[in-house]
């Protein structure tokens, strides 16, 4: 599976879990780059944060949302950060999407197929027909949303169904969902807001990649995420922290600092072992 | 709100509820459209399509997948759709968006602003900041997900939470997060595959935007619905049974045919009176 090849080589050559999230919105690029015409300019500024931390970060997390409100001078710069995004590193769509049957299907083929993303964020409140034709692809990886790192977290997802929560219920069912052995083309999106639940649901789903955003601007603490996680497969995005660190000129050295200072800290945390990962069981 | 507008002055002058989908997937266009290349085809067959509907269908309903899995070719179709639609229907971008807050307010941006849709659908999953920044624009429709057409809907959406369904939540959550008068810039989607539902959800809420999908290739029944829906403000889509009710060289006209026999068939139910709603209270 490429992308777990990806994920083992990246965390092990890099000592990182470190996906940098690509959030690039006009109004937070140093106004420098702005000369350079929209597509250009969101690419420009992209294609530096990623030659500047590509040593850092294993994966790159592209919101389409930050793309889609340009229209087509978006999904210029979103094929163009594509390109720029060196092969070794894994690639995420954060798209959210999630449709009947056939309507997942073409998104499917969207992100899998015309962009081969490595993996792509999906919503569940669809139920079993809208996430299944993701899961068709068993050398990608799909993040369906769990516990999301927002305020709006404690609104359904938290509610209780039966005895446990809604949450609780989307990652059972859709465990149940592949074909793949182990599930492992399965992922979830788990907030780092939340490490009490991240460090119970870590003890349930110990093989599980997590998706882990919510550090930096919307208040997650790396160091208790990193704890919680206990070393299980994950990675860990930061976005806004890192890449508008600064709007100078050198603002892809600042991000690289911000990164390098993330990165930093996933190293100097020691988990305490568990035996049940497979993978690292003291720090990344 | 030029959303209601149109819907009023559109269901009145047509006698009709009907929204048609452009669910364009190339696969299903004509062979002999095909040699226009890819992102002509999509376009030419929607431009025939909608003109040969437009004095029936009072909404347009456009799912992003069937555009976006084609990537720059399907966003400049999707471009070029939106300017063959006359400006008296509705455009509905079916997108089921939906994000943290601050991408969620991109997302927003793209569908209102970019591309000034009238309407856009809108996934639940992740709370109050997800959903809140569509609903700042009081002149569009966010039409959220309830209970939605396809099998799936049975996995999360009927869940039971506290002494409700799922999807019952979600409405009631959803109406105290717009500060528009009587949540008129919300709407929902109920499908057409629960006419039971349906009935239940119209007499609590007789004055809310339904988008009911899943009449047609999904299985469900007209008349049902149009019973169930009681008069009560709606769009009914039907995609694929008129679209592609034919592959010949006049598939336009097939098309119009069959949009007119779903037309004749919402004027000829004939709904018992109600008083609870402002609008038509016997047949559309």
């Amino acid at each position: 599976m490429r992308f777990w090849q990806k994920y083992h080589r990246g965390r092990s050559q890099k000592r990182s879990i470190l996906c940098v999230g690509l959030d690039t919105a006009i109004e937070q690029i140093p106004p420098h780059l702005h000369s350079l015409g929209l597509s250009q300019c969101l690419t420009e500024f992209n294609r530096r944060i990623i030659a500047s931390t590509h040593d850092l970060a294993v994966a790159y997390k592209i919101n389409l949302a930050f793309y889609e409100q340009y229209g087509l001078d978006g999904w210029i710069a979103f094929e163009h950060t594509l390109s720029a995004i060196p092969p070794e590193c894994i690639v995420i769509a954060d798209a959210k999407r999630g449709d009947i049957g056939n309507t997942s299907k073409a998104y499917a083929k969207a992100f899998f197929e015309k962009y081969d993303c490595d993996a792509l964020t999906v919503a569940p409140y669809m139920g079993q027909d809208s996430v299944a034709p993701f899961l068709e692809y068993d050398d990608k990886m799909t993040f369906v949303l769990a516990l999301t790192s927002n305020a709006g977290s404690h609104d359904f997802q938290r509610m209780e169904v039966g005895n446990k929560h809604l949450y609780q219920a989307v990652m059972q069912s859709t465990m149940a969902w592949t074909s793949v052995e182990g599930a492992k083309n399965l992922g979830f999106v788990v907030g780092a807001t939340h490490p009490q639940e991240l460090a119970e649901l870590r003890t349930k789903y110990p093989e599980s990649m997590f998706l882990i955003p919510g550090i930096g601007t919307q208040g997650g603490d790396l160091p208790a995420t990193v704890q919680a996680n206990a070393g299980a497969p994950a990675l860990i995005n930061v976005s806004r922290a890192i890449i508008f660190a600064s709007k100078d000129r050198n603002f892809d050295q600042t991000a690289r600092l911000a990164a390098l200072s993330f990165v930093e800290k996933f190293r100097n945390v020691h988990i305490a072992p568990r035996s049940v990962s497979t993978t690292s069981t003291t720090s990344v």
